[in-house]
């Protein structure tokens, strides 16, 4: 196997460079600060966590988790997510605390991807995770977290799909009793968004021609509120009649919130991760093809933390994000050079402290003498440039300066 | 081997929880704002490296990094530190950037411990490199940049401690030509700070009385600019009085920038980091017996990435400065919970995102009915508790508050 040359790195991960870090921070910052004003609170957990706890706790296939071992022998994983490694905190630093608990976070995560994929291994995550509120109230408050926070973020024009996997689950239990693996392969079809295959799998699968209609008018169930009321008559079991009463619920909540203009209720979406058992959601942005958030409640995650309690949330996909977003405006920042010689240093680095404690002021030293000075050039929009940089200001403080500081 | 408890996490690793993320956050910013001054551009790299490029050329012994392999099986590395991948990246994404270049950074590095040291496996880290002035100035502009750092972090109380590699090594080089295991034994010795070790090696191994005492006298080099003059009179090799003089003049420097009543000159300090040839440096608080800060120059680094450059360059300590500095002040924060009642819904949602839109408001919203609502306790300092947490005011939006909102 040949050595990766000196200038490599992994494949699917990524320098920032500094315009790209100063887009990220903003984002950053921004997010966190929306959540912060709706109660969450931010908390940072460690990148290494034990396989044999959050790694197999967490939603991520075994074969995506980046695995190492400790010098004990234990293997340890990279967190492939936030939401297990939240639940360990909330059931044991935090255990003391009463419920609800409201937590944020942005942190870089971890999948290992096949190459030709082209995606990303490390990427980063912002969101929240809201432990501990079983009601309809609090994925409405959820969600609308999630518009705020992508507004937050700097995207304005984007829709959300809502789905409920318990009400799925619900109908295709009631459709196929006790055929298990029939249900998985449908629910197979719907996460691949693969509806021929769907259309396909419950023509041959051999069930009467009512069961065929009402597993293919699944398929239909899109829209606004009417599909809260025209899911109902669907069903006769009584789970799968909490779950739609649910559901209803929520797009109220969410109508109080004054976000259900830009929701679609979508019965076929399945969230990508196991274990979501209520409400499961998706935002995608007119810029970008893949989601730019998705959430979902998940009822059943805290009590393998010995803590069982309900819980619902979300996490923005804050490096799609930082794709799709333009760069950002330049904020207001005045850079300063100031060329000096040893008989101007005193002088020139008192300068430059002054400067610096101006708002907005970057300023750079360098000293000139005994070595070549680069000439200053001045460029069109009356700024300077200095050995291929551009600076607002170039201030000589040396003895060729003579009368002192030109520009 | 016993599987990890649920609520275990890896040895050396942490949580933190959001009052320490909030100071760590503020730590972070105002180190990184006070950075960008000075004209240091932040950048990010990835957590994973190839082992062959960055984790080879990183100054941390091999049994200390956390290695794994990627699907090809090319060894990959946690990196533990940032100079190394910062030498990539300026040789390769910003290879056409002309030097010098300024960059800044604030990273976890992960470092693989003994469980039974009790030290930290991942921490943070705030620094720069300037890559590219071989200048005694740009020494003396990072560690003025440190001292800086460390007040925009909170520490106030601080002292430099400034060696020397270039020029300890040719003393010893000096007095003990052709004997490099001699001269790395008084260096392990030094590193240690082993000082009985130190004179008890030059007494044993059969020297003459003036290199011996030559060699002891290199214990005694500690002042401050007295030191450098002293110094020049050790020493007739030409490479080793080139360096007395850029001690001299990082000296000259320091002290037009107003820093040198922080330090010490100290040549017995020797810089934790292989790569170090020149100036060496360590900051030390009242508060911690273990350095805040370090840096040094690296001139040879940079041609590993085939891009040859002098180099400089510090770290702030982040986490250990988390860990000495006090709580932060309380920011000027305002709590509210509104809890209302279905019929209240959209008047609560309403008032709460109006609240959210100003300064310092922090909203949570709980619905009340149809489940047990606690009792609310009025606290002797004016603010409410309700089920163990407090808040500033909380609001009963709800039919059963009747005549409406009550404190």
């Amino acid at each position: 196997m040949p050595k990766p040359k000196v200038f490599e790195k992994p494949s699917g991960v990524k320098d920032y460079l500094p315009k790209t870090v100063a887009r990220l921070r903003r984002i950053e910052i921004q997010v966190l600060a929306c959540m912060e004003q709706w109660g969450y609170r931010q908390i940072m957990t460690p990148t290494l966590e034990y396989y044999d706890t959050v790694g197999v706790t967490s939603s991520t296939s075994d074969k995506r988790l980046f695995k190492l071992l400790d010098h004990r022998g234990t293997t340890l994983v990279l967190r492939s997510d936030m939401t297990a490694p939240i639940a360990r905190v909330v059931s044991s630093l935090l255990k003391d605390e009463p419920l609800p608990i409201r937590l944020a976070y942005h942190a870089n995560v971890f999948r290992a991807f096949e190459e030709e994929a082209g995606r990303d291994a490390e990427f980063f995550q912002t969101g929240v995770e809201l432990v501990g509120d079983a009601s309809a109230d609090a994925d409405a408050e959820v969600i609308a977290l999630a518009t705020a926070a992508l507004q937050a973020a700097g995207i304005s024009e984007f829709k959300l799909a809502l789905g409920h996997q318990g009400l799925l689950n619900g109908l295709l239990r009631e459709s196929l009793e006790g055929q298990e693996e029939a249900q998985d392969q449908l629910k197979q079809c719907l996460l691949a968004r693969d509806y021929v295959g769907y259309r396909y799998f419950i023509r041959n699968m051999g069930v009467p021609p009512e069961i065929q209609n009402k597993l293919e008018a699944i398929l239909e169930l899109r829209g606004g509120k009417e599909v809260c009321e025209k899911v109902a008559s669907y069903t006769q079991d009584e789970e799968t009649r909490a779950a739609v009463h649910n559901l209803c619920e929520i797009w109220e909540a969410l109508e109080a919130y004054g976000v259900s203009d830009r929701m679609l209720i979508d019965l076929t979406m399945i969230g990508h991760f196991s274990y979501y058992t209520g409400m499961v959601f998706e935002a995608y942005s007119a810029q970008s093809g893949f989601p730019v958030a998705s959430g979902g409640r998940y009822d059943n995650l805290l009590q393998r933390f010995e803590r069982p309690a309900p819980a619902t949330g979300f996490a923005l996909k804050t490096t799609r994000i930082l794709e799709i977003l333009g760069p950002s405006v330049k904020e207001d920042e005045k850079r300063v050079l100031l060329v000096y010689d040893a008989a101007h240093r005193r002088e020139a680095y008192a300068r430059a402290s002054e400067l610096r404690s101006r708002q907005g002021y970057v300023v750079e030293t360098y000293r000139a003498d005994a070595r070549e000075t680069p000439e200053i050039e001045h460029t069109a929009d009356g700024k300077a440039s200095w050995s291929g940089r551009v600076y607002d200001e170039i201030v000589l403080m040396t003895d060729a300066a003579r009368g002192g500081m030109g520009r």
